[in-house]
C-alpha cells in the first residue's frame, strides 16, 4: 500500500491506494500511474533533515563525522511533488542534488524510544535536499540555503518499507551520481526519532530527511535529477 | 482593528475586532478581554527570524553586525499564545527570552519592493525568540535552538500600525530589561520583506521575527517574561 495525493481529469484524490502493473487501485478505482500528475504525498508542518549522516559524505564535504544528529529545518514552501520543476534562483552560484530517504510521521508524538518509533511512522519516500552550497560555504545559516522555493522535491508516494537496508541511488541525466544503501546511515531510523522527538514534538505529515550519501554535485538548468530507492519509488524533477 | 484568535467560553472566535475600554468588540458582540484566552492569532506556514538586527544586540553577542540580513527559520511547532507557559526543556542549559516585533503577512508573494511591502502585511504582533543560547554557542543549527517546544510565544493579536518608531520593551518579573525602539533596527520592516521575499516565496500569516535589542537574559522556572510594543500590545508568558 502506497499513501499520496495525486490528480486524475481535473481532480485530487488523497489517501491509500495499491500500485500494481502500472496502475493505481484507489477505493476501487484503476488509474493508469502515466496518466496521474503526483502532487506533494503530504504537507509537513515541519521538515527536519539531518546532516552528514552517512560517513563518506561527511568526508567529501571535509567535516567530522558528528556525535550526535546534527540538525536543521527545512521551509514547507520549498516543497514540490515528483515531475515538478526545481527552479535554480538567482542568489545562488552554486545548487546541488542530495538524494536521501525520507520518513513521514503518522500521528504527534513527544520522546518516542527507538523500540517504538515504528509505531509514529506512517513510511518513506524519495526526497532531495537541494541545497545552494555556495551560500552555505559563505557561513548562511542551513535551513536558509535549503528553503529556496522548490528545494524539497519528495514523492511519488509514501510506501511503508523495513528502512534498514535500501539501496538508494540519484540519477543526474540517466547517470548514476549516488549509490549506497541505508544500512550506511550513521543514525538510522528509530535513532533519529527518538533524539528529534526528545527535542521537539514531532506531528502528523513532519517529514524527517535522513541525510545524503556521498556524490553530491551541481545541478544546472535543462537537467533531469531522479532519485530512486529500493522499494520507495523514483522521485524526478527537471532544472530549469 | 485587530486580528487574531481567542477562546471566549469554550468557543473559537477568529478574526477583526476591536479593543476599547478592556472590551473587544467582534461582530458586534462585546467580551471582557479578561474573560477570553487568546491563541496564537495565527498559524504561520514559515517563521523567519532575524539576527543580529539591532547594533548594540550584535555587540553585546560580540557578533559582526551583518552587510544584509542573516535570517533563519523557526518552526511553527514551536509557537504558543498570550499568557501561555515556555517550558524549559531538558536538554539546554541556557535559555535566553529575546522581545522582538514581528510582522504577519497577508497575502502570498515573492520579490516585493520595499515600496509595495506594506500591500502584503497583515500587521504587527509581539514575538519571543525563545534561544536555547548554550547550544547555540555549542555550534548547533540556529534553527534548532530556536525550535524546542513553546519557544516562539506571539501575540495577543494583530495590529496594523506604522512600525518605523515603536519604544520595545521586555520586562523579567516585572522589570525592565530590554528597552529600545524599532527605529534601532538596522534592516527595517520593507527592507526585510524585499530581501526575504527577493529568497523565497512568503505565504498568507507567515510570520517575520525582526531581531531582538540588547539586554538578551536566561530564564528561569517561575519566572515571568513581557514583550510589550507600543501601540501593538503586551505579550505575557510564564516559564516552566
Amino acid at each position: 500500500m502506497a499513501y499520496g495525493r495525486f490528480v486524475y481529469a481535473g481532480e485530487v484524490f488523497e489517501g491509500y491506494f495499491e500500485l500494481s502493473g502500472g496502475k493505481i487501485i484507489y477505493d476501487g478505482l484503476e488509474f493508469e500511474i502515466e496518466a496521474v500528475k503526483f502532487l506533494p504525498p503530504v504537507k509537513p508542518e515541519k521538515i527536519i533533515g539531518v546532516a552528514l549522516n552517512y560517513e563518506d559524505h561527511a568526508k567529501e564535504l571535509g567535516m567530522e563525522v558528528p556525535k550526535e544528529p546534527a540538525l536543521f529545518l527545512k521551509s514547507p514552501s520549498s516543497v514540490v511533488g515528483n515531475e515538478d520543476y526545481i527552479i535554480l534562483p538567482p542568489k545562488p552560484k552554486r545548487v546541488d542534488y542530495e538524494g536521501e530517504l525520507a520518513v513521514v510521521i503518522r500521528k504527534r508524538c513527544k520522546n518516542v524510544s527507538k523500540e517504538d518509533a515504528e509505531d509514529y511512522i506512517l513510511g518513506y519516500t524519495c526526497f532531495n535536499d537541494v541545497t545552494a552550497r555556495d551560500l552555505q560555504q559563505a557561513g548562511w545559516q542551513w535551513d536558509i540555503v535549503k528553503s529556496f522555493d522548490t528545494f524539497s522535491p519528495m514523492g511519488p508516494y509514501v510506501v511503508n518499507v523495513d528502512p534498514s537496508n535500501l539501496r538508494i541511488r540519484t540519477y543526474l541525466n540517466g547517470k548514476v551520481v549516488q549509490d549506497s544503501s541505508t544500512k550506511n546511515l550513521i543514525f538510522d531510523v528509530p535513532t533519529l526519532i527518538e533524539y528529534i522527538s526528545s527535542l521537539m514534538t514531532l506531528k502528523k505529515y513532519d517529514v524527517i530527511a535522513t541525510g545524503t550519501p556521498p556524490g553530491v554535485g551541481a545541478l544546472k538548468r535543462g537537467d533531469v535529477v531522479e532519485v530512486e530507492i529500493e522499494g520507495v519509488g523514483r522521485l524526478k524533477n527537471y532544472v530549469r
